[in-house]
């Protein structure tokens, strides 16, 4: 299976600084009418599989594609060409994070001309994807249930960039120590704006919730 | 709780070859006979649990302390505290890493005289810390199990570098798709000599197997 997917690896910025480009992509973004979603979270919170049930949720209604970034391997793009989603897999050279122009080296490569909305899964990773704007429109994080509540409290900016927080493994919340009204209370102690939602990617609980506030995000940018 | 805490804000180091400066705190450690293990792992995949549960197997065999290394906060320091653990807190200063010289001034501010296992708590991320030497004796990381299977083949660099990997939350097993035979596969993929145990730092399944193994190696090296 890996044969048939595109593996982008990905140049370090030549950009001095990415605040400044990343401006600079997000208005070309706007241009042709393209929202880009930031996505980043621990290693294993359940990224793949939400943007799994994301996509069917998003049919009829929005499309979707993914690129997915990583170290090494493209499990991960396998897995949604699979499932029938545009994909294309991006190699960071061992880089923790993606900047603006990295990013953009993947968007050139998947085509932007019928997108709409476009997820960067960014590499598993709560500290360097946080430093560095993509370009995106929104930024998502996702925290799942076995990870614990305390999550805000030592990764700041995570939360403080992130427009959206999603708690993922809701379903096995009974198993774990994991307090609700802490996490809330933590992540608004760093950012008092973020929404919360409580999802199960595994059984398909809150997605509905979460493709609408996707929709309603991707209907106001291309207005 | 928190003022009791003893928070150290480490330096970006000095030395432009870390590698050599690594083994240069080896030498040191070697000579005054103290074992310093460098633990990684995703964020949330139980470090502090682990750590918690070692303390109380190491109870009258070797005399553990530990450095918890944080972007922010000194929850994990406060909770070593709270149970008679000797603890201090790192900040890196936002970085995602320690590097040796940082570790250097950790080690210094925790003390070394009477010490005999410390353990670096390193920052939650399966990325940068596996490419910075921190001068440790060993190095071990945690997978949890609701993490997923996959990670040895997203993460490589953790892997090879890692003497033993500890699977943890095996007690949650039962709901999740983690298969035992995979991440024995992916994990020897990347380094055929890695040691593989299995626990549970919630119920202590598999604790002394772990604490026998720090032993081992503890007074191999203080020979």
């Amino acid at each position: 299976m890996e044969k048939d997917v595109r593996v982008i690896e990905v140049k370090r910025s030549i950009f001095e600084d990415n605040n400044k480009d990343a401006d600079r992509l997000r208005a070309e973004l706007k241009e042709k009418g393209v929202f880009l979603l930031n996505l980043m979270s621990s290693p294993g919170s359940g990224k793949t599989t939400t943007l799994l049930a994301l996509a069917k949720a998003l049919e009829g209604r929005v499309k979707m594609g993914v690129m997915e970034a990583d170290i090494d391997s493209a499990v991960d793009a396998e897995t949604m060409l699979e499932h029938g989603v545009k994909s294309i897999q991006i190699h960071t050279g061992g880089m923790c994070h993606l900047d603006a122009d990295m990013t953009r080296q993947g968007l050139y490569e998947f085509g932007m001309d019928d997108a709409e909305l476009i997820v960067l899964e960014n590499v598993g990773n709560l500290v360097c994807p946080a430093e560095f704007d993509t370009g995106a429109v929104k930024n998502m994080t996702i925290l799942s249930v076995p990870e614990g509540d305390d999550k805000p409290q030592k990764y700041p900016l995570m939360y403080e960039t992130c427009d959206l927080l999603v708690i993922n493994k809701m379903d096995v919340l009974p198993y774990f120590d994991f307090d609700k009204a802490n996490v809330e209370k933590y992540a608004r102690l760093r950012n008092p704006n973020i929404d919360i939602l409580y999802i199960s990617a595994k059984t398909g609980e809150g997605i509905d919730a979460l493709a609408d506030w996707i929709v309603k995000e991707v209907k106001n940018w291309s207005k």
